[in-house]
C-alpha cells in the first residue's frame, strides 16, 4: 500500500511517520519542499519525498490514494483544484484536516463527477498521535472505507478508528468531538479557579488533586491527566497568559446547534469564554460601565485615570 | 409627619431632600455629622440635624419613623442595634438600603419582640430619584404600610411605590428587579458590540439608533435613554475602562433562583461577565491554554514574552 | 408619490394601509388577490390592486419603487426573479422583510447590474405599527436614502427612521434589535419566575408591579408596558403553552456574535431557551439521566413507568 | 483497627463491606436496624451489627472512629447530636456524606469544644466504588489524617485517596469534582444531542463513536465509558425520561463561583439544564410566549387548544 501524503505540518508529518514506520509507503509534498526531504533522509525505505504534486501523483500506483493534512481555510481547495487535472477515475482523495463538513459534501460531488472518490477523515490526538496512536472518525461510501482501512489501522491504536457514515459523516463528529472537548475543558478550568480562589486556595495541592481524581472518581479523564503535567511543572501557571485560541470547530459545533435547534449552552459557554480571554478592554463592559455611571452615578474606570 | 433619616450618602441625601422639599419633615443623622448639618442649613425649615442617633430618636414625635439608607453590608445591624434601647413600643424602622430579605425577616422578628415595627423598602432610581421621583418597592403589614404611605408619595411620582406584601417581600422584588437590570443592560452590550464589531461598524451612529429604537421599536426604554446619553459623549467609550462593578443584588437574584430551582441563564451570564470584567488574568483561562499546549502542542503567551 | 406593495401579510397590509393613510399611493400585489382587491375597496383612493407583478410594475411611475414585505425565506427570491425582467434601470426595489443581510448584499450586487437601486429596511413595531407608527431602520445608497425619506416618515412616527449605513445595514441593525429584545425579553422571563416560584410568589401582583417599575424604575421599557397587559388578563399566564418560536434574526445574531468573535451569552441563552421550550424529551437531558443512572445508580423515570 | 459505620444507604453498605472485607472491623448501625443485622450476617467476622448509636460507641475501642454516611440535609446533625454526648475525648467523628464544607468547619469547632476530633471525607465513586475502589478527598488535622490513612487506603484503590488540608477542604474538593461533573456530562450530552439531530443523525452508531473516541481522542474518559454502555442497551435513550435530578453540590458549587467572584457559565448551564429538565410547562416560557403575542401578534398555544 502506498499514500500520498500532502502537507507536512504538526499533524501531517507525525502521521506520514507512523505510517511509514507502520509499513506503509509515503510519498510526501509539501510546499516547502525541504520538509518533505527532511522525512524521507530520516524515515528511510517506505519514506520518499515529491517536489510537485504532478510528481507526488506519478509516484503513486493507480489508483493512487492522496491524503491532504492541510491547515484550515483555503488551503485545502487550492490543494483539490491544483490535484484535479493530474488524477485519473478511480482515485481517491482523503481530506484529514478540519474541514467543515459541507465542504466535503461539495468536494465529493465535485470528485464524483470526475470519477474519483472522496473520504473525509477527522484525526484527533495532537502531538501524542505519533507514539501512541491517533483516533480517526472517517465518512466514506463503504468500498472507499474497505480501501483505507489497512491505513487506518496503522495511523490508530486498535479501535481507534471508525467509519461513521456517508461523506461528510466523519468530519462531523470530529467537530462536534471538538465541541465537547471545549465543553470539558472549560469545566475543569472554572473547577480549578473556584478552588484557587477559595478559603482553602493556597494549600490545595492541584497535581496531587487531578493524580486523585485520575484514581476512581467520577471526573477521570485524559485531559485530567494533561492537566496533571500542567500544574506539576508550574502550580498556579503563573508563566502563562490567560489568552485561548480557538480552531474553527467550536464555532461549526455552535452554528450546528442553532441550525438543529439544540440548546447547547456549555460548548458554547466555552468558546465565548475564549473570545472573551482575548479581549483586555471589552466593548460590552464598557457599555455596562457607562450604563452604570448614568443611572446610578457609579464610578467608572477612565483611561486617564480620573474617576 | 416627620421621619428620622439615618444615613446621608448618594442615596439618603437626595431622598432627604425630596421629604423635606415635598413637606415632610426630616431630622438626618449621618455618622459624619456635617453632611446633616449642611442638609439642614440647606434645605430650611422642614430640615433639621442630629447629632446622635439618641438625638435623632428624641427629636421625633412618637411613634417615631427612622427610616436608614446606609450602604449595604454591616452598617444596617449595627445602627439598629445602636437603635433599639432607644425606641419604644410602636416606633418604626424603615430599612431603605440594598438589604436581603432574609436579614429583613430576621430584623422584623427581632424589632417585633420589643414591639416595634419594621418595612423594607427597596429604592430604585438612582441619582435621577431626586428630580424625578424614586420607584420603592415596600414590605410590611398593612397598617404600616398605612402609615408610610405619605411619605412614599413625596418620595415617588405618582404609581412610583408598591406595597408588595409581608416583611421582606419588598426587598425581594427589589432584588428580581436588579436581576432584570442586569440581564437588560448586558443585552444591550453585547448588541452594541455585535455592531461595533461588524463590517458597518465604524459607520454605525449609536447615538442615532439610540434614538431610533426609542421611537417605536420593541426594544424602546430608559435604559436605551442612558445609552444614548453616555454614547452622544463617547461615542465608541473609548475613554472608559472595561470594568464593571456588582452590588450585590444580582448575586442574591442567582442565589434566589438556584434555591427556587429556576433556570435563570441570562441573569446569571450577566452576573458573570461583571467578574469576568474584573480578571485581565483570569485562571480559568490560564488553565485552558495550558490544556491545549499539552494536547496539541498549540503555542501559549508566556509572561516572560517567550512563546 | 407611488409605490408598490407585494406582500399583504401582517406587516405588509398594515404598511399599506398606513402609506396610503398618510397620503402615499398604494397599489398592492399580494399572491392570493382579494387581499388586495380587499385592501382597495376599503382603504379608498389612494389604494389600488394589481392581479399580477407585471400589472403592479405597470402600475407605477418611473422611476419605480417596489417594496417587498414577504416572510422569512425563499419567497423573495422568487418574487425578485419575477420582478427583474419587469423593472427598468434606476426603479428601486425595497425589501422590508425579515431579511439576512448577506442576502441584502448579494440581491444589491445582482440588481446594480441590472441599473436597479435596491434598498433593506428593517421594520419593528408589530400589530402596534399601524397605529402608532413603525420604526424603520433601512440601509442603501444615500441617494436611495433620499427617495425614500417621504415614505419612511410616513410610515414611522417622527424620529423613527433611520438611514443606517450602505445596503445590508439596516437588516443587520434590525437583526441586533431583535438579538437584544430576545435578552430583554428572557431577563424579564427569569425575573418573573424567581418572583413567582418565591414564598412570596402567591401574594405578588405581577400587573402592579410592571406599573409600578414603569414609573421610575431603571428597567421601565415598553416590553414591560406588555408585559402588564398580559399579566393583567391572566395574572399567572395560566391559558397559555410553555412553547416559544424564534423567528431567524436571534439565530443570525448568534452568528455573528461567534463570526465577530463576541461573547453573547445573554443573547444566546435567550435563543436556547426558546429551543428548550419546545423540546418536551430533550435527548440531552436523556442522556444525563442515563449516565447518573450508571454511575451512581440513581433511579431514572422510564416511559414504561418503571424505576 | 475498627470503625463505627453509622448509615447503611447504598454508599454506606458498600463501603463498609469493601471495609471488611479489607481487614477492618467495621460495627454498622442503621435506623432500620435489620439493614446492620443481614451486613453483620453476610459479611463475616469482620462486621458486626448495632441495635443504637448507645450500642455503637460500646463496641468501639477508644479512642473511637465513627464514621457517618447519610444522606445530605438534616439527618447528619441529628446524629451528631445524638453521638457527642456518648462520645469521650480523643474520639474521631468521619463525616462521609454530602456535606456542605461550612457545615463541617461548624461541627469540627462543636466536637473541638468537647476534645471530639473531625474529619470531612468527600467519597465519589459510585456504585462502582465496592469492587474498583472509592475516590475520597478528606480535610482534617495532619495526625488524625495520619490515623485513618490504613481505612482510606482499603477504601480506595492506591492513589485513590488524598488527605486535601484542613477541615472542610475535603468536601469542598469534592464539591468542586461534583461541579466538575455535571459540567462534562452536559457537553457530552449536548454533543450527544447535535450529532442525533444531524443529517447524519439516523446512522451515527452512538456505542461505537463511545468506543472510538475511547480509543486515543482527546474525550476519553470514564463518563464516556458510562456513555457506551448506556448506549448499547437503549441506542437513542427512548427508554428514559428526560428528567434530570440535582443532589446539592451542583448548588454549592455555583454559589461558592459566586461568593468567590467566579465566572462559571459552563457549571451553571450544566445545573441550570437539570432544573430545566424538570420543568414542562416554564413560568418563563409562557412569559416569552405572552409578550410574543403582546407586541407581534405571534400565535400562543393555549391550553384550551385554541391559537
Amino acid at each position: 500500500m502506498k499514500i500520498g501524503m500532502v502537507g507536512l505540518g504538526r499533524m501531517g508529518l507525525n502521521m506520514a511517520k507512523r505510517l511509514a514506520r507502520g509499513g506503509i509507503a509515503v510519498t510526501a509534498y509539501n510546499r516547502t519542499v525541504q520538509k518533505a526531504k527532511d522525512f524521507a533522509a530520516e524515515e528511510g525505505p517506505n519514506a520518499s519525498a515529491a517536489e510537485s504534486l504532478a510528481e507526488l501523483v506519478a509516484a503513486l500506483p493507480a489508483p493512487r490514494i492522496v491524503w491532504l493534512m492541510l491547515p484550515a481555510g483555503a488551503a485545502t481547495d487550492e490543494h483539490i483544484d491544483e490535484l484535479l487535472p493530474l488524477l485519473s477515475a478511480g482515485d481517491l482523495i482523503v481530506d484529514g484536516g478540519n474541514t467543515f463538513f459541507r465542504d466535503d459534501i461539495r468536494r465529493h460531488e465535485a470528485a464524483g463527477k470526475l470519477g474519483l472518490r472522496y473520504c473525509d477523515a477527522g484525526v484527533s490526538g495532537g502531538i501524542w498521535g505519533l507514539a501512541e496512536g491517533y483516533c480517526i472518525m472517517y465518512g466514506a461510501e463503504p468500498d472507499v472505507a474497505a480501501v483505507l482501512k489497512p491505513a487506518m489501522e496503522v495511523l490508530t491504536g486498535p479501535g481507534g478508528n471508525l467509519h461513521t457514515g456517508p461523506v461528510g459523516s466523519g468530519h462531523y463528529v470530529k467537530m462536534v468531538h471538538n465541541g465537547i472537548e471545549y465543553g470539558m475543558m472549560q469545566a475543569y478550568a472554572e473547577g480549578f479557579e473556584i478552588m484557587a480562589t477559595s478559603q482553602f486556595g493556597a494549600g490545595l495541592d492541584f497535581p496531587a488533586i487531578c493524580d486523585l481524581w485520575n484514581h476512581g472518581s467520577v471526573v477521570r479523564s485524559w485531559l485530567l491527566e494533561l492537566a496533571q503535567r500542567a500544574f506539576t511543572e508550574d502550580p498556579r501557571l503563573e508563566s502563562l497568559e490567560a489568552y485561548v485560541d480557538d480552531s474553527g470547530e467550536g464555532r461549526w459545533t455552535v452554528s450546528q446547534a442553532i441550525e438543529n435547534a439544540v440548546s447547547a449552552p456549555v460548548i458554547t459557554a466555552s468558546l465565548f469564554e475564549r473570545f472573551r480571554s482575548r479581549q483586555p478592554n471589552a466593548f460590552q463592559d464598557r457599555v455596562l460601565a457607562a450604563l452604570r455611571n448614568q443611572f446610578g452615578g457609579h464610578a467608572v474606570k477612565r483611561k486617564d485615570g480620573h474617576d
